[in-house]
């Protein structure tokens, strides 16, 4: 028999459909985790999920689950999903893809008279872009103390997830034991050029690298812009100025694939008449070797002392979060290049650089990721973009990905 | 006959209690322009000019004004003062010495039988130190479009002039014509290093260096932290950090007593993972000559074009504000001279890096400034200090002073 394939103008209307929530006048889409768009599109996705059969739960952590149940009943379930919270001002694509692609991948098989062995779960992860916490929480890795920092909606993590529904003081009851699931896929776009450059319509992801990522605080003396001669300046922004600088140069410096960003940086006081005392910016590191990432921060940090020291200022590093790389699994690898194989798609085998709820559920079961291409790499911005076709290639390649993960026991 | 001198002790008391306004814990003040402490200093002072006899009057710009009457009644006042509100968390000195010693002059003059000839005004200008706001309504240069402006205290201007007492709907009201005063004289902190280290007692301001403002955008690409490989990026903090090396290293390439400083810097979006599309840096430079800083500004605007063309961004300069420089007035600047001479304390000559309200009245009628030490040359924060001696020292002086612009015509 020849497999059905998914309704691919039904997935690019939804996608458009769902781009509505927290839409913003330059075409993205702004749906920080806990906002109020966070939680309205969650819930249109319940419901279209109930649309189509499946038994929807929210757990205590705040993620959707939506089940559709199997021939055997004593199999575990097979997991495919990813999340519908953006970063502030983002794309369309990243996140609600993954879930739209999963949620028709349920649609297809419901509706057919093809049953899975397994039962199929879709998830729809909470607060993905703010530090990967609904896939943490379900592998027991969120800190009790996370739950009071503040998310980029303004709400704690903890008020946060209430709104999403769940329970912060019971987060033990949403943890996944090992080996509870039968296997873990997430399509994703690739926000990266690999796939674009080499004209290839399937990225099968070797693994996600890790993050380490640090505070910097540079301290020197606030003093009067008018009045303190150019010699007696202690100007922790020229400190941080040249830092940057050196990060840049140092990451440079290695050949590779790692990359090293300083995306934030905070001044004090702040003001154009007032020499800063105190700048502190963020430093992260990513690579899929470790080794690789302590060599960078030991140049890095080298660098900073002599800026310090020529600057007369004094700087403090702060390790703030790791994320450990986390290689996926050969079984769900195979499943997605024979899946891409059988409908006539290329394919290349390449690492995440961006983090991704899969990290985490290698923990619980073989997990893996497929990509697919981003229009000039961009992601994170309006400007995010995944042709049209390439959305329905990926979610045709997941459902192929499923069946023949369902046939392995 | 011998000239009497101040109430040094008196001086020095009523230094600490006005202090007690707006006092913080770390031993500074908060008095930033409109705030409750702001008004409630400014009665105080009021009611101290009036225990000395002086007529007062809050013009429609809100700055107090109190007169001494002279012994002619045809000659124009000579006016000397400064301002009570400060920085947030500054500290006692940086105008409240000012007006305090000009009462102080008030005080020994009404106490004695001298009576002067010029009418005596002391002046308590209002939001120095948010823009020079008070003095620049009295010259009549106070834009229509700043009352719209929020001050730190959270005030619009329009709303702190009725705080104060004025009508910003009747600013025309408070001008004041060029020649309808004597003089102006203003003594003030140095806020700088020059006279502690040449450990000289008083400085004769030549003048008030201009100010030229400009915001400074870097646009690049926002793009993931992650997925973006070091080649592919746009970075515009990479921009404005190599950027703010330029600005120091370009300043300090030429010798003088001009200053260049970057004091805030907005990077957008400002997540750790996010590679920074647009940072928007404050760009000020300070010379008493306006070509040397046109020679400064056109050596870091083509800095910034080949550091933006190197990172793969684009910039772009707005100037947002200009402050000419004032020199000040030899008939001032000599009676200064003079005053301390007959007090057997040593003075240099120096400009000044800080805005005064000085700077505005030179439009008006003859205007100048002395300046005393600032222990280690810090200003703006809760450590400044000048020491009792020269407080009472520049009060003396300034007393000197007025008496020999009494003498002239």
């Amino acid at each position: 028999m020849t497999a059905s394939l998914i309704d691919g103008p039904h997935l690019i209307a939804r996608l458009r459909e769902l781009a509505t929530i927290g839409a913003t006048a330059s075409g993205g889409v702004d749906r920080p985790a806990y906002s109020d768009d966070d939680v309205k599109a969650r819930e249109i996705v319940r419901g279209w999920m109930r649309d189509v059969g499946m038994a929807v739960r929210i757990d205590t952590a705040g993620n959707t689950f939506a089940r559709l149940e199997g021939s055997d009943p004593n199999l575990p379930p097979i997991v495919i999903g990813s999340h519908t919270d953006s970063v502030p001002d983002g794309g369309r694509y990243d996140g609600a893809l993954g879930v739209l692609a999963a949620l028709e991948v349920a649609r297809t098989l419901g509706a057919s008279a093809e049953a899975l062995r397994h039962p199929l779960e879709v998830v729809d992860f909470q607060n993905e872009e703010g530090g990967i916490v609904g896939s943490k929480a379900v592998v027991g890795r969120l800190n009790a103390a996370e739950l009071s920092r503040t998310a980029v909606s303004g709400f704690t993590l903890g008020e946060g997830i209430r709104r999403l529904g769940g329970d912060p003081d019971r987060l033990g009851d949403c943890v996944l034991a090992p080996g509870s699931r039968a296997a873990y896929v997430e399509l994703h776009i690739e926000q990266g050029r690999f796939l674009e450059r080499g004209a290839i319509d399937i990225g099968i992801v070797e693994g996600i690298v890790g993050i380490w990522y640090w505070e910097v605080t540079f301290e020197g003396v606030a003093s009067h812009a008018g009045t303190t001669p150019m010699p007696d300046r202690h100007d922790a922004l020229l400190a941080a100025a040249r830092f940057i600088d050196a990060v840049h140069n140092v990451v440079t410096s290695i050949p590779g694939r790692h990359v090293g960003t300083v995306g934030r940086l905070n001044v004090h006081p702040g003001a154009p008449n007032v020499i800063p005392g105190r700048v502190v910016v963020t430093l992260e590191l990513r690579d899929l070797v470790g080794a690789n990432v302590e060599r960078l921060y030991e140049a890095i940090e080298l660098r900073a002392r002599e800026i310090a020291s020529n600057t007369g200022t004094s700087v403090q590093f702060r390790p703030t979060a790791h994320n450990v790389p986390a290689p996926t699994h050969a079984r769900v690898r195979d499943a997605i290049e024979e899946a891409a194989c059988g409908l006539g798609l290329s394919t290349m085998v390449l690492p995440s650089g961006a983090g991704h709820d899969a990290q985490q559920m290698t923990v619980v079961c073989p997990s893996g990721m497929l990509f697919v291409p981003s229009v000039d790499g961009l992601s994170h911005t309006p400007r995010e973009l995944t042709k049209d076709q390439d959305c329905i290639n990926g979610a045709n390649v997941l459902l192929g990905a499923v069946r023949q993960l369902d046939d392995l026991d």
